[in-house]
């Protein structure tokens, strides 16, 4: 906690399933004020607040947080000094230059600064991926704007069923701490968000002290099972049940695809037992789960390729290690990242014959 | 020719894009007869016959082949001998039983072998993939069939556009030859088919004195490029523009790939040249264009999997060939076969939790 008696001010930007709880989580606790920057449901929450059916804390309506806004513009313009910006958007950095982290949290940083220069602007990542804080760092001087950068690694199994209508299925199970562990302000504020979020017999919270190695650790699901099922377009389950004389997937995929992720850790001193690989194959076939980068792909939505698998692999090839099985997965999922973003209009062929021929023997 | 004035009867399986265009290239020849087993068209056909718009032939409507039976079992009950019986179904060893070559022949050859146990019944597959013969040697006795093996394969762009209809805008282009050339009697045969299915001018046939060669220089293609454009949902052009940089996919799929059949085929002593992996990259950029695999998974219908990725790395496997690229295509590609399959009811989970759990993070 602050040891003046002034309660932390928190903004989440991003209410998809996993921000509404977040805000709800923190609002509960009696410990900070909570904003929610809240885009395609403002007026429905505005009206009727949130509707949240959650494993965690029961059947709530009518919720709302301290404040709500629909943009981080109109919260920047609210002369509130927010002590952590918590991010909960998906991280794409291959998609529309607005929809990256630096930008997204822009208006609030630059309005932070503008009403103290001396507060920490402590900005908290609750994303997938490795090297996330990167884009961030490279967009803000830390020292000018008074920057501390936190690390959320959460599980969780929370949907947006409708708007303002979240259902929580799976408990919220989530490990905060500093990007860089040496930053001793970052790593109080990570101790303090924890005590903020945490709501006891709720929620499981913890401070993370090595939160390099919980993100590798979680990429090894993620840049491996999530990466199959939305190539396949099936569940985890699935997608090993239905390999040849079903284990084909786990011996020819998934465990080569392991191995490779835990060697790029290894490559940069971060180690990860094999018995983490028979830990997520279990999880795996536990039960008929489809991840978000399946759902995202199916959804039409730009999927987290980048932070999961591009960032893993880009590493690897600085640090010369051969990665043949994430190769593939990558530049095939790259394909259906394309195939997202034409949709989209984000891309196109250029200058390029028209005709769409569709052949029988081929 | 035949020495005799008889001329052979020909029967050709499968009334697809492919089967429909076979066939009225034998009969505009007039050097045989001909009949169509038409299984879903048939009332459309018997009435109406067909119309074919095709690039090597011009516009024909109402045009019915000798005879037109509604199945190879129909067929079998006319009495007639039948030299060349012509499969152009897709080859699925992998799909329902009844659906494999040996069965689909089965009726006729039976009925062959009733009608005479001299004449020579020459089965001649016009399908992709390689050791497809090996199912039909299998379940026959070559002796005592009386059989002789024929080899197909086919470039040609072709599509039902409706019933009873076939639109063909690539030229018909085919090697025949034997599948075991040391056949002397199947090789015969083939330089009959040949001259045959020959309409001057129109089409291009060819003798193949190597089919075996033709066979792995065909699946450069099929192997590499079909199964991607698949993967992907997108077609070939794409699949290389879209690439991380515009060669991400040729650089680590395509080309690993290709590289990798060449040294399958090199290994049971068929040498392709590296030449070739450049003219089928030039073949992909040159149109947008969807092959067939990609086709059939979009349409719902079960691949070519076995025979064009299947068997390839089994002979890989027996011989030793480390192919990592083609392993992660083929075991992401059984997942869409299974996805295929279970959508017809032909597999399906068991005594597995039976909850669809879609999450925001994982």
């Amino acid at each position: 906690m602050n040891s003046t008696a002034r309660q932390p001010s928190c903004i989440v930007i991003g209410a998809g399933a996993v921000g509404v709880i977040a805000a709800y989580s923190l609002s509960r606790a009696h410990k900070c004020t909570v904003s929610l920057v809240v885009r395609s449901d403002y007026d429905h929450v505005m009206k009727q607040g949130y509707q949240i059916d959650s494993c965690d804390y029961g059947f709530i309506q009518c919720w709302k947080p301290n404040h709500v806004y629909q943009s981080a513009v109109d919260a920047a313009s609210s002369k509130i000094f927010f002590d952590y910006i918590i991010v909960t958007v998906k991280n794409i950095p291959d998609g529309p230059v607005q929809d990256r982290i630096s930008e997204i949290v822009r208006p609030i940083v630059d309005s932070n600064r503008n009403l103290s220069q001396r507060r920490l602007t402590n900005i908290l990542l609750i994303q997938n991926g490795i090297d996330i804080e990167k884009e961030v760092l490279n967009n803000f001087e830390e020292t000018k704007y008074n920057l501390s950068l936190l690390s959320g690694v959460q599980m969780i199994a929370s949907t947006k069923i409708g708007p303002g209508n979240v259902q929580q299925s799976g408990r919220d199970s989530i490990s905060i701490g500093a990007f860089n562990c040496e930053d001793h302000r970052a790593v109080s504020s990570a101790h303090e968000f924890v005590s903020i979020y945490q709501n006891e017999g709720c929620n499981y919270v913890d401070y993370d002290p090595n939160v390099r190695y919980t993100r590798w650790r979680k990429l090894l699901y993620n840049a491996t099972i999530s990466t199959t099922t939305t190539l396949a377009g099936l569940d985890a389950l699935r997608c090993i049940e239905f390999g040849q004389d079903q284990k084909g997937t786990e011996v020819y995929i998934l465990r080569p695809a392991m191995k490779e992720i835990i060697a790029i850790a290894a490559s940069e001193g971060i180690y990860l037992g094999d018995d983490q690989i028979e830990h997520f194959l279990k999880v795996a076939r536990k039960l008929i789960y489809k991840p978000s980068m399946c759902v995202d792909f199916e959804k039409g939505r730009l999927m987290e390729l980048e932070v999961i698998l591009g960032h893993p692999i880009r590493i690897a090839q600085s640090n010369e290690i051969q990665t043949p099985t994430l190769m593939v997965l990558y530049h095939l999922l790259t394909l259906l990242q394309a195939k997202v973003k034409e949709s989209k209009g984000l891309i196109g062929l250029e200058g390029c014959p028209p005709i769409l021929v569709e052949n029988s023997l081929n």
